[in-house]
């Protein structure tokens, strides 16, 4: 297997030294190009995308309704099976409870979320919904968890999906218990007829083992945005930069083993701007997987409020919710622009488009080996760059 | 001897480069488990724990009574033979003076710390004090600094202790002095029928001799809580991740010298969350000392304020005394959850156990071997990872 | 090509690893000197400065009037062809409203700045403005970008220019498109009579190509300023003192490949302070290109406000506009002196001069191989160092 | 000559990599030792003094009265010779003047410190200081700066001196001037009668050279307090620790070409806390100069307010004043103890004392030898170790 940089923390134990995506910058080099001649499309199995994102699965910026809006501009919306949705006929007034004990300078408490949380999930809203996305035309994905997968799997496919999202904050391949039965990945991924992305996975070997059980695409981070606490609460972190280079490192080593099978690497952890969609590419994502700054968006359904799911967990929560964000205008905006101001929260993408064409890239493959730098000044404009919220 | 790496900080002159627990982090690797398949324990000499856990001999949470409740929860709680409840009848009154001089803004001053200090301890009081501990049919522990060791030891025995802690802020195997008589601390542990706690160390070399002294445990660390000032009164630092993996290796080397004999390695020093604990625990300690995270406790006889016994110190104080916190549970539920809260304070316990089954690890000595990274943005969540107060 | 300190940030992905210039520090070393010996004077083509300055070019800090102060300063004033004094037959209005937008808290927001800025150029006024610099008997200098040196280009050298700066965020010698046609900046160059100053550029193959084009100077950095937002919304961060080390030895290079011409290399970027002037030209700068620093001089027309042009794009704005900064005194002052405040932000090339003094250097070039150090403190004196505003 | 560790900050530039005093800190190691059996005693020249103290010549804290107070307790006290004794007759005004214009938030303007300053100095009144020093009884030393030895050191030898104390910002043993005459350190100090510390000088050939010259000691440092902003003002920054290393390497390599002279090595620069001077005896120091800390001595004469000469320099001041602190004690208090707070600012060559017991050390040359560690979190205890002012 190969090793990455060491450093001795002490008497013979080494730790691997990791870069978090804000560590690592693009350099523009010899060339320029159009920005029209710039393409930004991704494509997974039979599935074509004009932008490379996949939604993150949170009640707090999808909906059925949001999951097709973003569909319609170009990327992949996913809706949680397992989130306020399936747990609730009509999630209106829990919304409207998690809204109004949110405020600009303090999102609601854990305990409310728990709350609402406790309540289960009903697997035949699981495939109302999916019948819903799966009738409005557009590719159709939802997330479950790996310990309900066995159980939920069946209403999600008989109901139209066409890509499963298997993820928890971590995945492995080799999942061991004495309680009888766990989900074997291989073995469930074989008899599908969807492809799978499953995840998320925090380093090349269990990114390589995650490939090998034949998913067309594997999640790179633990999902932890700004508002994680996996480090207080576990003691894990995972420098998001150096895990996708070292994803890619696997995906690299099993279309060789494969002699051909190509997995995609998706992004997902404290990726805010666009600055740091253009990172996670360049360090050799095929995708990101993006949730918190698409609460600006007019249709969130949270309202500008963030929270994960993982901030509900019932014995040991870890994350909090925001306080509320003003929004910043249409989804499509958002994600497409044009931008009205300068903090890299808008026009995800079309910032994403100028970046590949101020550093010489026609396309996405292409701009993975653009040049990084180490080092440099974080920018922290006056006024600028932090989201209010 | 072994030797770390080194920087040259001029010509000539090295440092080792030490680093702190919040530098490392844990990742997810190949295996995941059930969360009932992990045990926590931790066995000494014959006591057995059900939690890793010894507590800072700190008047602010340990009396007889949270020994007690410690005990019962799991863990070992230590008290302070030379605190409050030996030099006062009742301290109910000096804890109502200390939680009346502090706020939720400030702790009590100095001067009021050095002044209650003032009081001499009573060797009567420490034999009851023990007696009361032993008679409550728990496992009992007491600290006593190293210059006090030979004038109380006596009666702290013959009161029927079960595991005795010398603990001082840097204790060595060698202390010269020109007065006469210092503590020989070989030929003490030597006479003894009870198993010796000692430290705390800095370094392999310390960690090392205090293992030859025949100690069934070796504290490493200087103690140093976030209201440490060792690094602004003495010019003292010990970054806790390396001292750990450093005493963990004399560890390694003692057992092969004696063929055999395994000394306890006891993490000490700004451990104040279950994230922390983990890291300690991954480093190579076998169990942590903690005191600070137990001021949430309903029970902490401080009422939330915090402060260690060198902060007392009549002539050099290193330390301050916390602001008051709010109550966040029982002692049980902050130890063992369920947690209502994202921050890592409570759910201690609950929480490693959990990171073990995350990283795929069934028990402590297993646990010791995971993976390791050193960098990444320390989550710093708004709202939650900072315990006001 | 040379190679520099590359940092593995995963498995076979590599950066370089980048140094600001605040990480940078000059060491008085061996020798000192009388301040009077000490020349700070600086030539490109024929053009004689006392000081190594040439501004931004920043509608906040030039207008004609400026430019000609700072000549007689002994600088190079450099006009924006493209900035409000060429769209605006008489901008006073224009300022007076960006101006009023402002306060001593916040800049003019965004969408102001892209609303001014969406009326049209005018080529007549083009030339008018060149003419009216070049009747006053200074050095004259204008800057456009590459996009429009092909439309702008002859109204401005019929009109009487000396020195033409093309500059955009970033310029390669090599910009691809299938549009048609594009700048060639070689022909271009080999075509005119004046000499070109180009750039920015951020690597040494960037700055070794735009040497190859016939280039006098080319810039070096992004022109990043303290509300630059190009890390957020780009992704893109240039370390500057790397970017300068690097682009002085393409200069080193080139000098040699072509068997003496040295092509002169023009610092841009987060340069704000007398400090930060002598490490860009201790770093191998030949000149630095500022504008920021010049808004507290009286005779600023933005009135204190600082904006750069990169602010007001109407798709992707990738910078803010700063407050309303209190005057330090006349633009003489703030380049020569005397300083009545210790903050670096006046009297910045009479600091300069005392530097090269303190470090025992005669002239800008042998100045060049001053001894540096990385590390050490930032000094963030109480009350100083940081310009209110 | 010895090179230290070199870090490419580009193409075939290299920077020295510095490490300022709170990046270094001390470890306890396998001794202790009584505080009784320790000694801080520093002799230099014939002089001998109980702690390694000499003052910075700094009007904030130095005057007659307190240089013998500072005498008395054990130390060195510095007057400037060229500071208000001796441009004013009595500068009791001038110093109420200074305080008015303080606060416990700001100190007094830089306009005001240059005006105060702009009084010439009175050679008569030179002499009329030392000789008041002088008959007190204690060690006399006054402080005069390179371009005013010549002039003023008939005045101060005669009037008896017992050590001559030349500094500036940075002094060099090669000064080059064109004007005619510089002063020659090595032919002034062979004719002189007393022995002569000079600095400061910021590496190694610099403190080599100087030692040459014939000088008792080397001061090593640029006198960089908190309120230093040499750093903005000239990029000139010296990560003290490895400055010291350098300046003890010079000592010792000196040591050997003459076959036994020992140039003492006294640390200047942000010195603050007993933690501080700890760490700079560690890494090399005979002595410390500081200043700021004093100013908290009921005798000091700015009455909390800390200013530095340079601060005050007409045309181009590189510092600032702070705002007023509460007074902490007596001289002997600050200095000797007892500490009433835990902050490192009391006690200060106490909290030295019981640092070398806890490592071990019985005398300052062998606790030149202390292990040293690099990293580390800086503690940040709340409520203590800024101090307020």
């Amino acid at each position: 297997m190969p090793v990455r940089d060491n450093v001795e923390i002490g008497l013979n134990r080494f730790a691997r030294r990791g870069y978090d995506l804000d560590e690592v910058s693009l350099v523009p080099s010899r060339r320029t190009r159009d920005v029209d001649d710039v393409s930004t499309a991704w494509q997974i199995d039979a599935f074509r995308f004009d932008i490379p994102l996949i939604t993150s699965p949170s009640d707090a910026v999808v909906s059925p309704a949001t999951a097709i809006a973003v569909a319609r501009a170009g990327g992949l919306g996913v809706l949680n099976a397992e989130g306020l949705w399936t747990r609730y006929d009509d999630p209106t007034e829990v919304y409207r409870q998690l809204r109004a004990a949110s405020s600009a300078e303090a999102g609601p408490p854990t305990a409310l979320l728990q709350q609402v949380y406790a309540e289960p999930v009903k697997p035949d809203l699981v495939a109302a919904r999916v019948k819903e996305l799966h009738d409005s035309g557009v590719t159709t994905a939802v997330r479950i968890s790996p310990q309900h997968t066995v159980a939920l799997a069946p209403a999600v496919l008989s109901a139209g999906i066409d890509l499963l999202v298997i993820q928890g904050t971590t995945v492995s391949a080799e999942h061991v218990t004495t309680s009888g039965e766990a989900l074997n990945l291989k073995e469930f991924i074989a008899d599908l007829d969807v492809p799978v992305i499953v995840g998320g996975a925090a380093d090349y070997q269990t990114a390589l083992h995650l490939m090998r059980t034949g998913a067309a695409g594997v999640i790179v981070g633990i999902g932890a945005d700004s508002w994680s606490t996996a480090d207080s609460v576990m003691g894990i972190r995972v420098p998001l930069a150096s895990a996708i280079v070292d994803a890619a490192a696997a995906r690299r080593d099993y279309l060789d083993e494969t002699g051909g099978r190509y997995v995609h690497v998706i992004a997902n952890g404290r990726i805010e701007t666009s600055g740091a969609i253009a990172r996670a590419l360049a360090c050799g994502a095929d995708a990101v997987q993006i949730g918190e700054p698409l609460r600006v968006a007019e249709e969130a359904p949270g309202g500008g409020v963030w929270w994960d799911s993982v901030a509900a967990h019932p014995r040991l929560p870890r994350g909090g919710a925001s306080a509320a964000a003003e929004p910043r205008g249409t989804l499509e905006q958002v994600l497409l622009g044009p931008a009205e101001s300068a903090d890299g929260r808008t026009n995800l993408f079309g910032a994403l488009r100028r970046t590949m064409a101020k550093t010489g890239y026609r396309d996405l493959k292409e701009f993975q080996r653009v040049d990084l730098v180490i080092g440099g000044n974080g920018a922290t404009p006056a006024g600028a760059g932090h989201l209010v919220g």
